[in-house]
């Protein structure tokens, strides 16, 4: 865990005057998920929770669902020449019965539910695998009042982000407000599939009683990596893509965007939105 | 080119009011990448020079590094079931004694020089991959107070971000600090691939006198890109990742980061900036 920043030296120019000193940065590293030893994805992540990680990666892309499917999760020696263990090789082995996904190996890209050649296709597959479809979950309600009060929480309990300026995070928190867990990491992605993987391996999912905050944008890929996980509302400071949009309307997630402040928009799944005038933190 | 942007209701609440009214958001689409008809790699990306896309890709991957290393890019008709042309596949076919990249089938994972197992294996793959040594290009030198103009006039040339806030630009300055071209995106990276295709297509390659002004982080991945392009000074408005930063003191590249007002800090590649005091804008 002593990798999650990097100490530089940095050549700082404040108004044409130069001066040297130390920075801290993000540590980025590659971390390969192997899937009972096959290798399935690399994704440039900041060291640290890389079992969660792999985990709730395969939670996106409809792999493993419970804490069960998972056997064990590694890291792999001698992924060098030299024998030495990187730490940025992770195998995930499946329970017994649990079956691996369709990797057409005459195909180098590894086609998923996310990555369809169309939009419209990739929708109807993630509807289609969710392990626990978002219109079936318990109602979940929250406020404008309480949704705006997530940012300056997430912010407040961010740690890293301070130092280095280069991290994103991924806040779970309760419908009433309360923060369950955040994760950060120089990959919007990977600080979700973390969210969600610790979730996974504790025994959390379906995270339908919470709300996933996002920092920077929201796309289709954290759309999708919320559906998959079952959490009903996410919420992004800033814009969301149209296919985002399409996702969260045809699963009926909750998307919000652009939460600053008093202010929000609502792209889908209002109903989940208490707009009583004066209403608290509702559930 | 009508898919930049698209409309959607929004539910929009301001102080606990709500009200409805028509949005306009990034569009985001996936697309494949092919080479000579194999599928290589799909990317989420805001419809538009797509061609630009997968050619920069390849620049970006060490495939390409000439116009004439291009045979043709086509649009796949039959992508999906229906046989309907998506506009979501594109085939890059190479020109004949073009070597095609070393994609082990047995791997499903296309593992290039951006996706080495650890951190070191990555940069010295870059650095032996590269077309255009940067050791090697003619001397490019900018003065703090040039690349300090240079946010704003990315800004003021964005067209999009102001309608949506959810792309991302990626802006290829000359070191006088005149505006060559300007890409926007939903991912930033696809916003530099498609500057560097669009050069590559041109016959603009090494981009060996530019400056790279990207919004957002400084990712490894965006080093790399730079690298491969031969562009020698990368600026971005944010943090760099130690990956990056490592990269480009391995390789030569100036990084400039959190550049901001008169501010900035650089973190490899110092001898490009001109901290003469007074200096005008230097070549």
């Amino acid at each position: 865990m002593g990798r999650v920043t990097e100490r530089r030296r940095v050549l700082r120019i404040r108004d044409g005057e130069p001066s040297t000193r130390p920075d801290t940065l993000v540590a980025e590293e590659p971390m390969e998920i192997r899937l009972d030893g096959r290798p399935l994805a690399i994704t440039m992540r900041t060291p640290g929770d890389d079992f969660a990680l792999a985990a709730g990666f395969l939670v996106s892309e409809g792999v493993v669902s419970r804490a069960s499917d998972v056997a064990a999760i590694v890291y792999c020696a001698g992924a060098t020449q030299d024998g030495r263990n990187t730490y940025n090789v992770v195998d995930v082995r499946l329970a017994p019965g649990v079956p691996l996904p369709d990797i057409t190996l005459e195909r180098n890209v590894y086609t998923t539910s996310s990555c369809g050649l169309c939009g419209k296709a990739s929708l109807d597959a993630v509807r289609t695998t969710a392990a626990w479809p978002l219109a079936d979950t318990p109602p979940v309600r929250v406020t404008p009042d309480l949704l705006a009060l997530l940012p300056d929480r997430l912010r407040a309990a961010q740690r890293v982000f301070d130092r280095t300026g280069g991290l994103h995070a991924a806040g779970l928190f309760s419908p009433e407000g309360e923060l369950l867990d955040l994760r950060e990491d120089v990959g919007r992605h990977n600080a979700v599939d973390k969210v969600v993987g610790r979730a996974l391996r504790s025994g959390g999912l379906p995270l339908s009683r919470s709300v996933l905050l996002v920092s920077g944008r929201a796309s289709f890929e954290l759309a999708q990596k919320a559906v998959m996980a079952g959490i009903p509302v996410l919420a992004s400071v800033s814009a969301p893509s149209s296919l985002a949009v399409d996702l969260a309307a045809e699963t009926g997630l909750t998307l919000v965007g652009f939460l600053r402040g008093g202010s929000m928009n609502v792209y889908a799944g209002e109903g989940r939105l208490d707009l009583r005038a004066g209403a608290g933190a509702g559930t």
